[in-house]
């Protein structure tokens, strides 16, 4: 399929990222649709013009319609989704989703999905602390990753129309590996780091630390303002690969916690060599 | 000691953050002199108006007539370049530092200094992954916090000089706690923050990990680039109370790990809800 202005875009779930995938699509000249159980959702994107049409109803019609269906919903409810209202989509529709584990998602919604449409994950690796379409923002995508997550099931026409979604909404990079690769890599750069923010946010109880923090603190715990409901369920989906990650890291600071008490310092200073060196790696500056 | 625009400031050690007070104090009209044994960091602040005056040898007069002290030094080149020197000081002179560990420096310099000068600790609590004066700017103090830790030795006038450098380096909040109090603290929000920060950079070896890593990533590793001479002092020189702290936080995310490995959804989601609500304390909206 190539996207051109005549494209009908279908956006299920106007949340954060659905909210910025639908700001990001309508400047750019699109039509965009969008269903989200919340009125006030809906009404907050008619009023600031993210979408041209919505509604909190299942709408067979405004379904039928579309060409592609993007779910920003979380993963349980994407797959229920699909189940209700396949029937509905249009023949040849394409589907994508922006949800952030794979190996659990992906299979079961190609295998149940009608022959005639196609589905294609894809993960737009930005976000946000803050919730819902009022916070919604299409620069979010300017400076990140999207990737896309084919398997053998796609064909080479979905994953280009996927790759060009990524395009469209100016992703900084766009990059393609399997759900595998996907859950393991996740697993680590999101899913532990959340887990960690976490964990420091709620190990210490001092009353007004807050008076005494520099940056470094407030960084490392940005992202322990979490969705529960949402990460939960992310953390439960990719059980192994993220307990695998936790493994790889409590091993490391376990070795540095050795080294402390051996007052080892040969020890720590190369530790803090390698960490310096590939931290270079990741530098923003560097990939521009 | 009033300071006003006579009195004369010494920093010892122009660093990033004592390059940085010579910024800040050049900029509001004071007379800024400078050691530091790389010569190179003395042409730079020279040529570009960050002090006065500078030199790279130990210059009795330069010392001499230095009413305030500062001392940017590494925490035990601090203590030693007091012993070598001390005999130069002013009578009366006010002498301080910047070092970010404080039980295992302050007592042991109030103790060697001679009677009829004061030595005052502080520790202002902003700095740069990137060193040098080169990079030094006064900006980094209007967004941190300046702690004052006095002893019982000190006397009123000493502290409230002292908080005086911090109002006239324009810091946005200042206060006073113990050393034993301030040691506690930083192994917490500073230094077990950095050895989070390094394990994780260290823990996993997947290469080109950089191309799929988002802004959670990035943050959490930011201090990953860690100056391994000074850090590996400061975790030493603080190494009970930032093993205490460590093992705060392995207990923590092992009680996830647990939580994890039960799918114990209700625990996990309670985690979340605190690691949240405690998060929001720390937002810098709030407090500014």
């Amino acid at each position: 399929m190539k996207i051109n202005n005549k494209t009908n875009i279908l956006i299920v779930g106007l949340g954060i990222v659905g909210g910025s995938y639908a700001r990001g699509f309508t400047k750019k000249g699109f039509k965009v649709h969008a269903i989200d159980t919340n009125p006030e959702t809906i009404e907050f994107a008619l009023k600031n013009n993210i979408i041209a049409e919505g509604t909190t109803e299942i709408d067979a019609e405004l379904i039928g319609k579309a060409d592609i269906v993007i779910s920003g919903l979380y993963p349980h409810t994407f797959k229920e989704w699909i189940k209700e209202n396949q029937k509905y989509f249009k023949s040849g529709a394409l589907i994508t989703d922006v949800t952030g584990v794979k190996g659990c998602i992906v299979y079961d919604v190609q295998n149940m999905l009608r022959e005639d449409c196609e589905y294609i994950a894809a993960h737009p690796m930005a976000g946000c602390e803050r919730l819902g379409v009022q916070n919604s923002n299409e620069k979010i995508f300017y400076d990140a990753n999207y990737i896309v997550v084919p398997t053998e099931k796609n064909t080479e026409e979905a994953i280009d129309t996927c790759r060009h979604i990524g395009e469209i909404l100016q992703f900084a990079r766009i990059s393609e590996i399997s759900p595998e690769e996907h859950d393991e890599m996740i697993g680590f750069v999101s899913q532990l780091t959340h887990c960690i923010a976490m964990s420091l946010m709620t190990c210490d109880h001092t009353e007004n630390l807050e008076d005494y923090t520099g940056d470094s603190f407030r960084d490392l715990t940005r992202i322990a303002r979490i969705d529960e409901t949402l990460w939960s369920e992310l953390f439960l989906l990719n059980k192994d690969a993220l307990l695998h990650q936790m493994k790889l890291f409590t091993m490391e600071i376990s070795k540095l916690e050795r080294m402390l008490m051996e007052a080892d310092k040969e020890g720590i200073k190369d530790m803090m060599r390698r960490s310096t060196a590939r931290r270079k790696l990741f530098d923003k500056e560097r990939m521009d």
